[in-house]
Order: structure tokens, then C-alpha cells, then sequence
């Protein structure tokens, strides 16, 4: 349950985006709006209001930095559409497809330097650092994973180290740039951005798993939209570190051919989880969620620091 | 001709892009390289030497920010290569056929946040915020450009809105960054943004002109990629200010139709020129190279002065 003073907190940052945001460019203030409305769970704004708290800030003051953190992810996104052709995302049309994808390239390219340049003209040094190093991380990281695609020997340190830069190291700047906003001390801020890393690379892991098993319960059949990118997630890495000579060649065959086909995709799904992909997952998944809790602990007792550890507790 | 110790400048910017240049990314510095190694006047890099030298300062110790404005450009022109699905560029394969389109959209981002990543460690404000800000005009420019595609009452001042935006803001920022970092005096600096803002104009003016008249002459036929575009480019603009109506009439039909007709192309070149597209594209991009020339007046007789004019007049 979500203490009301920080329930009001989050409405605020909702009320951000709902009234106060707007770029100089309508047609991308329009898209961006409408990602925003699809809703989402805004972790990232979460992460730096409660990063601030933690170190003795007024979460109240740091809205608008919170709000970018938001805006960078669906910068990120609105590029996805263009990069994996997607149609639609979060369940609503996506850029791409409404206005073309001229238009998400540029609305992503304006929405990352609309937020620097606030960025730059409202906040001191190394906040602007923070980010763009963080935006580089990510990009490197989308990268990294694309030339991992289908790549079997795929280890799970280079799983990791993709998940760190592509998904926790914003997670981990929301959080580091909350604490510095709020003139947190280099201890703090640094066991806010561990923890932000941490929880980033269960993150994705949970992702992940979901993405192979959430649907089979309620539609009989899982998703698997992964594995038809060939992308090697860490249910699929570990399930093929057991060795299965068999297996390997079975994702081999995968990879290499009939990937449509959802029969072939459940089958897949079902070896991955008999060679103890899943059993795995969570089991290194619940080691990350350990660690970013371990990282709260100069914190103290402070009411945000059991925030986010519920936060990463969620995970689980 | 240019002054042997600025020649062996220019060689430096060439030799950090050739030697120095790395980023975290292999792949993205190998596509990087490579559309450098194409060529290109770098002009933006000349624009921030010599505007350094033009407030006094040593350009020698600005070549890296200098670097980084002809980085600006390379990206934007990597995503340029998503946007308009061109298949070469600069007369090299463009990173988005050796790659692929995935790839061309995460290198330009990548880019983009390396530039920012090392502005924002080794610089002080405001010259991040100037490039954000810059990098946020360009993009707000071409998001206006694919809007006014095809848009027949396009005004000239429209024109010149986007054009400011699109082309001469990243002149602009080059001139103000080279001022800025060599602690040029605000008057001065104002003198040089203002210099990039008009040059940049009149570039974009005599890229336009090119576009339909540069290969007339020794090919025998212009390329006219802009109208195959639907681009509203000066010519067609002025063009179309004359007010005959079937000459507006034959423009919208191209539009509206079978654009990929090298005759039809001839002959609406040929039209616009008739019309004096041609004639009044050259008298209004003389005033913009007297603009610029005048703005350079509060910089005395400084010899980087005379080269900035330099480089103006070869645009007549």
C-alpha cells in the first residue's frame, strides 16, 4: 500500500505530464502525450522521487527531474518502434504507425534533445553528465544485444552486461540523479545508483521470463515474442549452459528457419523450461533483488528506502 | 588560399577524426570513420576555429569542440539515412546499407550522447545547453520540413523559419561554441552566432539552388531530388510567388502524381526557371551573405574575420 502523501506525489508527476509538459513542436508534444496516456507504471520518475526523499530532499521539488526520466525511457521507445518495426507498444498505436517513421526518428531525436536542453539550462553539473553517459549506455547496450542476436554461446555475464547498460543504467540514473539533485552525499548517492543497477538487471530478467511464460496460464499458450527475434534472453542462456547437445542444435534449427510458427515456438519454450531455464531465472533473478536490497542498507530507516525495497521485492 | 598555419589546422581536425576519434562502440566508430573518411568541407569545425581565433583565442586548443560539431552533423545525417530511406550518401554507402536501418537509428542516438556525454564533462555551461538546444532546432526543423512537403503556400518566410532551424543552427552554435570556449566577449560571440545564422541560411539556399541546377551543365539534365521529395525548396518558392496559376496547377499535378519521371522533372526545373526561381533564389541569397558579412563588423580586422567572410562569398 502506497503511503497517500506519496500517492499525491505520483498524481502530481501525472498531472505533469497531463497539463504542464510541452515541447516547442506540437505534433511531437501530441505523440508523446499519447505514449504518456497509454499509461505505464513510471518507475524510473518512482526511483528519483524516492532517491531524493531517501537522502533528506523534498520529493516535491524534484517533479520535473523525475518527469525526464520518464521522457527519456519513451524517447527510447518511440526509437524501438522504428528499430524492431513494431506495430504497436503498451497497447496503444504506436508513433511509428501513426505517423510514419520519418517522424519517430525525429519526435525521438527532439524529445532526447528538448530534454537535454532543459536538462542543461536547469540543472548543475554532473546531472547533464549523468544522463547523457546514461543515454549512451543505452544505445551501446541495444547494440551490443542486436549483435548478440541468435548468438548461442551467449554467456550470462554478457547477458548481463547488456541488461546493465540497456535497461538498469536508467534505472540507476533516475535514482542517482534524484539523490544528487537533492544534494545527497557521494555515499548515499552511490548506494542509490547500486541499488538502481541492480534492481535495472532483475528487471529485465523478470522481463524476460514474463515474455515466455506470463500468457500461458490465462491463454494456454505462451508469447515467446523474444525468441522469434532470436534474442537471447536468460531463461534461454542458462537453459542451454546445461550442455544439452540436443537442445543447442533445436534453438539452432529455430534460429535459423521456421520462426513463425507458434507450435514450434511453445515446444521451444517448454525445452528451455525442461532444462531449467525458469528454475534458474529465478533463482539469479532473486540473487539481483537480494543485492539492490543489500545496497539500501546506508540508507538507514529512512520510510523511502522501504519503498524501493518493496519496489524490488515486487519483482519476485 | 588559405594561411599554411590554418591549413595545418584543419589537418589536425582530420587527424583527430583519422587517429583520435574512438568511441565505446566499435561498430558505431567503424560507420562513424567511415562516412568521415567520405569527406566533406567540414565547414562547422572551420566555423568554431576560427571563431575562437576571431575573439582571440588559440584555436589550437578548441579542436576537439571543433570535432564535435562535424560529429553533430554526421549523426544527424546517420539518421537521415532512416528518414529519407536514402541508399548512399557523401558518395559512400551510407550506414544504413551496410547495417541496416536498426542499426542507423541506434548509431546516430549513440552519437548523439557520446558528443553530449564528453560536451558536458570537458565544457561549461552554457555550451551543452547551446548544443542540446541546437540539436532540439534541427530536428524541430525537419519535423516542419516533412510537414510542409507538397504545401504549395509555403512562404518564403516560411522557408526561412525552417531553414534557420534545419541548416543554420548548427552553423550558428559552431561560430557561438568556438566564441564561447575562448571566453569571446558576449557582443563578439552575438557577431558570430549571428554570422553562422545567416551563412547557414544562404547554404541551405545554394544547396537548394544545386539540387536543380548543378548537374544541367555537364550531365545535360538537373537532379531535381527535392521535387521528387515534394520538398518546398527556395526556387519553387519564389517560383510559385509569381502567381501564375497553371504554373501552380502543373506543380500540384507533379505532386499529386508520377513523380519518378525524369522528363516531367526537366521540364518543372525548367518551368520554376522560367518563373525566376533561379534569379530571385540568387538575390535573396545575396542578402543573406551581406547579412552575414555585416554581422562579422564588431569583430574589427581580426585575419579569422576575413576568412569567415571568406567562406561566405564562396557561396555566391
Amino acid at each position: 500500500m502506497l503511503h497517500p502523501a506519496r500517492r499525491d506525489l505520483y498524481a502530481l508527476v501525472e498531472e505533469y505530464f497531463r497539463n504542464d509538459f510541452a515541447t516547442g513542436n506540437e505534433l511531437i508534444t501530441e505523440a508523446v502525450r499519447r505514449m504518456l496516456a497509454a499509461g505505464g507504471k513510471r518507475l524510473r520518475p518512482r526511483f528519483t522521487l524516492l532517491a531524493a526523499e531517501a537522502v533528506g530532499g523534498r520529493p516535491a521539488e524534484h517533479l520535473r527531474l523525475a518527469a525526464f526520466m520518464e521522457l527519456i525511457h519513451v524517447a527510447t521507445l518511440i526509437h524501438d518502434d522504428v528499430v524492431d518495426g513494431a506495430e504497436t507498444r503498451r497497447g496503444v498505436n504506436a508513433t511509428a504507425v501513426d505517423f510514419g517513421n520519418r517522424i519517430s526518428v525525429l519526435a525521438g531525436d527532439y524529445l532526447f534533445a528538448w530534454i537535454f536542453k532543459n536538462v542543461t539550462a536547469d540543472y548543475a553539473h554532473p546531472i547533464p553528465h549523468v544522463l547523457s553517459a546514461t543515454l549512451a549506455d543505452i544505445t551501446d547496450g541495444e547494440v551490443l544485444q542486436l549483435k548478440a542476436l541468435g548468438e548461442l554461446g551467449t554467456s550470462l555475464a554478457a547477458y548481463v552486461g547488456i541488461a546493465a547498460k540497456k535497461t538498469a543504467s536508467l534505472f540507476a540514473a533516475s535514482a542517482e540523479c534524484g539523490a544528487l539533485a537533492a544534494g545527497g552525499s557521494p555515499f548515499a548517492t552511490k548506494a542509490l545508483r547500486d541499488f538502481g543497477t541492480a534492481y535495472g538487471i532483475a528487471f529485465q530478467m523478470r522481463d524476460d521470463l514474463l515474455d515466455m511464460t506470463a500468457d500461458e496460464a490465462s491463454v494456454g499458450k505462451p508469447v515467446g515474442n523474444d525468441l522469434r527475434e532470436r534474442k537471447m534472453t536468460v531463461p534461454l542462456v542458462l537453459a542451454l549452459e546445461g550442455g544439452d547437445e540436443n537442445f543447442r542444435a533445436a534453438v539452432g534449427r529455430f534460429f535459423a528457419g521456421r520462426a513463425e510458427n507458434g507450435e514450434r515456438i511453445a515446444e521451444l519454450v517448454a525445452r528451455i523450461g525442461a532444462a531449467g531455464g525458469f528454475v534458474k531465472t529465478k533463482a539469479v533473478l532473486r540473487g539481483y533483488v537480494e543485492r539492490a536490497q543489500q545496497s539500501l542498507a546506508p540508507l538507514g530507516n529512512a520510510p523511502a528506502r522501504a519503498e524501493l525495497a518493496a519496489l524490488a521485492d515486487a519483482l519476485l
